[in-house]
């Protein structure tokens, strides 16, 4: 099988995720302000969530991206990326719904942190099957970011005991932190080129 | 990146968006006409939506068939337009539910609008990435439908104030003006590929 | 534009529709037979709209097989075409909940009815586009199926009114017609083909 | 037709299913621990469906990729399997809800066999329209796991009138037969090619 399929297949699941997310986004029953406030903090929840299925999916293309071959290992770490973004929405409408309360904001905080991780777990997956001189693995390299990202969201699991809209903040600065472009695979890919650009012209 | 991922999952959150706003019209308790009659207001929200959507889909595609390369500021551009669209089934349903009332009315004009902007960004997006002579700027031009659309949705806001219908009016004409077919992008095309063409024969 | 792209949100949509109506089989209170009974109608809806709408997606797949340009016009009529289908959902479980009583069972036909003529629409858009000597107006030639099923419909329509299963009959028997195979666009290409097959040999 | 456009559909109604069984997984009311823990036996439900539609969206590509033509019989044996596919979330939320009461449970297997049976027909329909020789035939051999998941499934429908959990484990088990991978197609491929490959080198 080559990444196509895989692809064409994330793709999909991504896009039905990030687009029933706003099912969540129940119409409120009056005609007025009150009615229209009621559901913004379902709202905001519903903005970063957007913003970081947005990322993932970004992100998940960059890395498939310099995939060449898909193995059964590789195959189930998507669909256990996939099971954690499905979750998204529950966990959104959930912290929303609940005015960014402390459980239901440590279990989006936990979310976070799985797809984090699961999203880790891919990009090993995929360094094992490229083996030696993995693209991928100078590519990624020092990965501060993917090792910053799941402290924040631990603390972000643990920081709404103390202050609900601390957690938010933390989720936020994890999002923010991510919407910087990563330039790592395009740098690797380029580095990986110019003997194979230059041949020609020598 | 090129922009055939791109288009592949703009059209997956399209294809979602444009037919999980039917969801919203809910199945009523009773049989009889008084029953259907019940959600003849969100049905009409739902046909008015449903064209803009397929306005959006058909522009996009044009747009983006003079895009080349998919820049950073493009995909997050793409990604806001996508925001804004996926807010349709919410807004098309509590204006429906509320027999266009004043305030969602005037919020659905609000989604219109801030989708019409959204799409003006990522315009400015792939001209700024095409740089000098950019097909797309040209293809546009004085871009008066761009310009026209946001005045109307702009006064769509304020009417309901007035009459509720005044606003529905002036979606419907925001609409109708679209549907009329948009020759720009192909006459840009067409103007750019003579030479080419007529390089053979000469 | 190509088809590829028409054929590709098509194919998005007419899976979503597919996809969602199984949404309306609410999940019953009960854990016992009598509650699983109480779904029984809108499951037999939904299975004749399941059959429905895999005989429109196949249908489609073969009428764009023979279209290689896509105008406004058929742009616009399959939009048409995909705004009745994506009603489908709605009238399927309105019907289901109601067990087929009569006004819910007229409009389902009358969904189907409409349906039927946005297709017809599209045909004639396409043939319209091919000018003389369309492909696809040799393919349908005189189109009986085509012609036999919307007056089913409007029978189907009309019956409740006596019987409602007379109309549930007529619905079924329409879609029973369609899942013949139909081998008109086949022979039609197979017919148009020889000459080009046979010149290479000659 | 080709494959190319089946697999895109039904890889888009496999996106959409394995999505919106999440849409059963309600948002509950409270917002402590014991809302959350409300919701655990449909999660884990989901979970166990999750893995399951992964596991015939794996299989479905694989055994499509040996399928080089599609006749009217295998495009109806696979909408036939998506139909059975379709009814997971449906079996899905009414098990987890029901706390794996016995009625829910064996319907959870009924959908499951099913789902086995119809694809058992799928494979049929490719083998048939293969002829002699058919590569999938000598692929799947004495197909042990086709065989023996049925006869989980039926246990699995009969054992909750003992003990509910009991069908749990036997689903369990079925999809854990199924995630060691399965090399059959690739070998079979692999043994079919070595003549063409091995040709340069004569």
């Amino acid at each position: 099988m080559n990444t196509a399929r895989l692809e064409a297949f994330s793709d999909g699941v991504i896009a039905i995720i990030i687009t029933i997310m706003v099912l969540e986004l129940k119409v409120p029953h009056g005609e007025d302000l009150a009615a229209l406030a009621s559901v913004l903090p379902v709202f905001l929840s519903y903005v970063m969530s957007f913003v970081y299925v947005g990322i993932y999916w970004n992100n998940h293309h960059h890395m498939l991206h310099v995939c060449a071959e898909v193995t059964g290992a590789i195959l189930w770490a998507n669909l256990h990326l996939l099971f954690w973004l499905s979750l998204f929405p529950f966990a959104t409408a959930w912290m929303g719904e609940n005015h960014h309360a402390v459980l239901p904001s440590a279990l989006y905080g936990g979310v976070l942190l799985a797809a984090a991780i699961a999203y880790a777990i891919l990009q090993q997956a995929i360094i094992a099957a490229q083996g030696e001189g993995s693209l991928l693995r100078r590519a990624v390299g020092g990965d501060w970011k993917g090792k910053l990202s799941p402290a924040l969201y631990l603390l972000g699991i643990a920081a709404p005991v103390l202050r609900p809209w601390v957690s938010q903040g933390l989720y936020l600065l994890g999002a923010v932190m991510w919407l910087v472009p990563d330039r790592r695979i395009e740098h690797a890919l380029a580095a990986a080129m110019p003997a194979g650009k230059a041949s020609p012209a020598g």
